[in-house]
């Protein structure tokens, strides 16, 4: 029995690759309710408990090869130590953060909330998971289990033996990074963004606001088998994938046994019964589809 | 810069003293729509993340001169440290449990899920938090964060320096644990157990079923303002007061700033500006007023 | 401008028609959670404002032919005359009812409820709309507007002119009473029945709760374009096609302007773009499909 | 038995008295989420079914000497019949109305929709119910009644015989038109205006919009007992009560028997308990107490 790793807290941020910048932050910003920072692009940033825990796994991921070395800090967080995972995908872990303190007109009523509550949009919480496309799903998955600290809850194996999804948390939350097969055997692309709202209503006037601002829905608000969350799926102006999300399970034992899906259980579709729509298989951006 | 203590991962389970065992699980099982497993005693107990871990802290409870040895195993785990706080309520560490396995009936349709749903009554999901009376809060809130490496997310510090509550945990959940002043400075008592479900509309049922079960209700559904969680308490048939709940917020940050609220800013009442019924800052179980 | 007719209120109950009375009336007991009190039949019952009233339409349907003659009181109402619209499905038209007062054991703590809350299964709170399926949806759907007095809120119109739905009401709520197109051309089928709650949250639970019944989900939770209803549909165990809705608009206008939808309109399918499945257009009870 | 009437369909629109006109625009447009169409008054007009239905309630009004005779027509509506109710409130009555059409930028995506959801603020949806003050609840209950054929759902009658409440209503809507014993004997002042949402979720959002928007919240959500409606009541800038509601039940029963509650039932408090809070008794406006 080896002794669990408690070395990362969270997913800090995350960026997303745009063609369409400006469409897209209006997106962000009006239709989905965020307050506009800064921007710039294409890592997962994850932020560690402590500076030994952060000297800890950037040891660890050294030792893989895929370590490429300490950057500067940049807006909202100090020195990040910058690699990839085996697929590609860009991530810096970093320990030194600055404190978020809302201006003067978002000042909140209570001062245990982040910030004013405007209700602008969907008005969406705070970013809740990643999801990205592997080429190796298994491969993504075991480093991220023993190279980062991950918990694995739950995943997907194929009659042929091979991983197709692998859903992983450094919390009690059901998910928080996202590994899904890239139908294209491509590297380094995005499934989508999850961003959270507390209640399952959100979810479904989320959906209200798309069809009013012409957001194309991919998929109508409904509720995965794998991993139990509620969403809604849609694309913003840039293309990506951007998931409104609310529910899933808490895993709170030390010994949680993953979840191992067979092909012949997921053909099952989702919690109701729904078939999942083609593209949620297949599309993912940079979009490497033949029809493009 | 201290480390954090990763080496407890959550309260295990928590036993009721009720002088109507009867009424008291018939309430549980008809009203709340919990199963029933097994009754006893008295105790909250914590569950560690690793063999080891259970021994780092055996080992600084033993150290504050609170311990009382180890017991055998009981329902459902294996053998457990037994000590108290220093307020005197009984807890007990352990690691070894046995997996919930649901009998045939209650085999659910996806097997993520705990068991089957069956929708009876409130249908709680899980005991949310634990919320005990001391004499002296600070000193227990003290214990609780440096013993047994629970974090500390909001306190309530009076005009005059004393502590009048304080709320914990050992995960992103907002509170787990919370020490709230004993009004009559009586020693080992309960405030309320917590149970959990998943939106605010099944706190609002579960009123409608009070109301028609004749359970009194001491706190219409409504939300705190300190953590922020959304509520109904009531009485079961034993006395001991009772919490549905959901919400809150999850603290994902390393250092997260603990919130101190003073006289002044608590003296606003609740989120909405509902005022606290005075029962709720004087009734515990076993009860002690004088008119009892 | 002719003056509005007020001289029905509502349709009082429906029977159902199912070779599994005893599967079918556990579903509408233990799932649905409804109270069983008497069975039998096959007919929509519709309840007049006054004894004149009912005169009234008894005379206007016995004009069209399609009266059949007074039958005596039934189960919980006075005498009925009984009809068939045109497509052959009966009606009955009474004014004299029994007020329905619950037995002890259902007596509700506040006495303006209809009964207590016991919270068993979906807990439906009424019947809300009967959806009837008919070789020609015109002609039944003028019957229901100038013989009985319905008003109409929405149709659909295909570019040849056939009519193929039509949405229809006696008070502000958005439908009681839809004709929807027969695909097999049949005579006196039977599209769906559906029962009220009061919220999307019902709505959902119910999902769950046919998930871990066996219940057949014909279509997940979800939000109708027309009518703008939201839904889940399911199959009791008699084959007959059940819907818990809640949410639709209010119509308080004397003069709303009936909705007229294209062919080409209703091809985006419903309110968040989910294509309808294919069964909803076909299939209704009793089955008369060739596969069967 | 008469027959019931049924000439008047709705409260088409109601004024409001505000000592400070700009400040109240923009909470009912940036906190209410309303649309500014145009300014007046302090009336409530309601709508006949027909012009033969508008001409017999301008006569039964006529009869009972409190008429004051026709107006020219307003904003959006043609010629109005102006009287007071017993109590002084201004009403008229009218039939004509222009129909409302959404400007470009508020067009919906579906055509059944008034207008696009553009979810700013509380996005209240209609006025749902309009309640007054009056010296003498049953002679304002009776003629609303027996001269404008409203139906009575529900009434307080103290001990001493007297009447303090009574909920009137035009369609299957449990309330339309309240009418609530003024504290101070005055005449003509305003208890509150309803607006209505779909959901208990969006009254909880209101609240948690209130608290960040510096709008005092006289009783925060919760559930009545009389009505059984879903509310949460606040004041806007000018004074005025205001609730945002949803929920409560619908009478489709020709002959529901009115709920007729005593002096005692009404001890019990709100439908979870709740004590109301004093001034929901006694503040109405124009405001007249002593203090101020």
């Amino acid at each position: 029995m080896t002794e669990p790793i408690h070395d990362l807290a969270r997913i800090g941020h995350a960026e997303l690759l745009t063609p369409k910048p400006d469409e897209s932050l209006r997106f962000f910003v009006d239709v989905l309710g965020m307050e506009a920072e800064a921007r710039e692009g294409g890592s997962v940033y994850l932020r560690a408990w402590s500076p030994e825990a952060l000297e800890r796994r950037v040891a660890a991921v050294e030792a893989t090869g895929l370590g490429q070395g300490w950057i500067d800090g940049d807006v909202g967080h100090g020195p990040a130590y910058r690699f990839t995972d085996p697929d590609g995908h860009l991530f810096e872990l970093y320990y030194e953060a600055e404190r978020y303190s809302p201006p003067e007109q978002l000042r909140p009523a209570w001062k245990n909330q982040p910030q004013r509550y405007v209700g602008r949009g969907v008005a969406v919480k705070r970013l809740d998971h990643v999801n990205v496309l592997a080429a190796d799903v298994r491969a993504n998955r075991v480093f991220a289990q023993h190279v980062l600290g991950y918990r694995l809850y739950e995943r997907i194996e194929l009659d042929d033996g091979s991983e197709t999804g692998a859903w992983l948390s450094l919390s009690i939350a059901a998910h928080e990074l996202i590994y899904v097969a890239d139908a294209y055997g491509a590297n380094g692309r995005l499934h989508h963004l999850a961003f959270w709202v507390d209640t399952r209503e959100e979810c479904l006037r989320a959906a209200d606001l798309f069809v009013d601002n012409d957001v194309y829905i991919e998929a109508a608000p409904s509720k995965h088998a794998v991993a139990a969350g509620f969403f809604v799926y849609a694309y913003e102006p840039g293309g990506n994938r951007v998931e409104v999300t609310t529910g899933g399970y808490f895993v709170y034992d030390p010994d949680f046994e993953p979840v191992v899906w067979t092909e012949h259980e997921r053909a099952r579709g989702q919690f109701w019964g729904v078939k999942t729509i083609e593209s949620f298989h297949t599309y993912g951006t940079p979009d490497v589809s033949p029809g493009r």
